[in-house]
């Protein structure tokens, strides 16, 4: 495995795999990696991708001025050896003076994919998204990239972003890891004390309270949220931030319920914030 | 020459030619072609481009809405004919619909650069400017892309676009072709009436005495730019937009008057709006 710190380096080593035919294909990651960010890899050579670049850089960017950037948790020892482990071929992990030298300002502005739920609640987060995925993009140039489905809007986003700009990559969606008692994986578990670890699977509790609502025919929006924020509230410490039933194409109120529906929400679990989701299919009609 | 129409058209054409070893040279432009836009194909070519890619494109996305969007001149066909006599491999000619789908809402938003002078007089425009270069970018996927000089500020703003979101393409900037006058080409003198015409020439000769001023050792921004009004202001029906001396990468005025500088200018000739630079190069310390 090679490991890039400059976008020079990493385009070097990219640019030899390309002559010799490889298919790229690519996982943009912060780190503190787990068995969802690993199973994109997977994912991906499934997919055709013959040479597999992985990036860790915990993106200033997409963080607000009160969110965890600082804190975001980092251990670039232990992702290179998995990394390593799971047969990747390129790490490229830029420091952020790299990546964001003084008087760089061009961005990319997400689309309206991004305006509710989480861009709602976290402003400019997409849009710093958006930007630092365009330039991992221009720097990789993969054939193909993978992201989870855990950051559903997030999938989304970037989805609109390689649609309305015209980017050549295909892009994967991986399903969502989850531990026994449904906790999405997520880099952030590791802020929950013992305690908040317990009460941590309500979020799942609640998103499946409104599947198996939706699965019986009830296809009331505003009785679907009330479900689950009832299912939420049964754990005590779990302060709901959005508990929605969406159109998967437009993060809004559904306007036909007989189309593939998400079900998308963000708990605080004492300092912790998490989210996760679950799409329904299309169901038939009655 | 191929025409295509159609992005799948052009990405097949394209791909043809790379698998064939092609350097592919792109001149991206609105059409109505002249021997400014011309001048960068052989410039492509100079610099080692094999295979020429040309687009004509009106992007509605940079025309605000008093702007000449609807009455900017086209005429495909003598475009085409030009091309062809150069040359040219493939034209890609899309419609707006082919361009701007519905529901399209991603946008590059440029940096810096481009708030001052046509940034503050065209709101958007360079917002729209950069959208459409990178989803050209992305479509052609050219090794060299060449833009006029003539619209200097553009130029910065694209530079400034590849530099900060990382897109791998060599710039070129082509020198300004001008009538034997001093006028700068462009399409939109078309627009000049005869006796217009006649008067255009006055922002050429208003940006050449702030050039002769700096040469003379003037170095006071404020009566550089009042000895180019003054100028302009000697032809009857020139009204001045602005006449400014900045530094050519920030576009606003200049700190250190020993670097390179810029001379911009825009005026209005009845209806017509014309825009036009000169740079001056960094001159020995006195």
């Amino acid at each position: 495995m090679i490991t890039a710190r400059s976008i020079d380096e990493a385009r070097a080593a990219l640019a030899a795999a390309r002559t010799h035919g490889a298919k790229i294909g690519f996982v943009p990651t912060m780190g503190f990696l787990h068995e969802g960010h690993l199973s994109l890899i997977d994912e991906a050579r499934a997919l055709g991708a013959t040479y597999i670049a992985v990036s860790i850089f915990v993106n200033p960017l997409q963080f607000g001025p009160a969110e965890d950037f600082e804190k975001y948790p980092r251990d670039e020892v232990r992702d290179a050896e998995l990394l390593k482990e799971r047969g990747v071929d390129l790490l490229f992990l830029p420091a952020v003076a790299e990546m964001y030298p003084a008087g760089a300002s061009t961005v990319v502005r997400a689309g309206a994919v991004a305006a509710p739920l989480e861009g709602e609640r976290r402003p400019g987060h997409f849009d710093g998204v958006a930007t630092v995925v365009m330039k991992l993009f221009n720097i990789v140039q993969p054939d193909i990239a993978a992201f989870g489905r855990k950051d559903a809007q997030q999938c989304a986003v970037i989805a609109a972003m390689v649609c309305d700009l015209d980017v050549p990559v295909q892009l994967l969606f991986g399903e969502t890891i989850r531990d026994d008692d449904g906790l999405a994986k997520s880099s952030r578990n590791t802020y929950l004390s013992a305690e908040d670890r317990r009460r941590a699977p309500a979020l799942h509790r609640a998103l499946r309270a409104g599947e198996e609502a939706l699965r019986h025919g009830i296809d009331d929006v505003a009785s679907i949220e009330l479900l689950m924020r009832k299912m939420a509230a049964e754990t005590d410490g779990v302060d709901v931030d959005y508990l929605a039933l969406v159109d998967p194409e437009t993060f809004r109120a559904p306007i036909d319920m007989h189309r593939e529906l998400l079900l998308a929400g963000a708990v605080r679990i004492g300092k912790t914030r998490l989210i996760d989701n679950i799409v329904v299919p299309r169901r038939e009609l009655p």
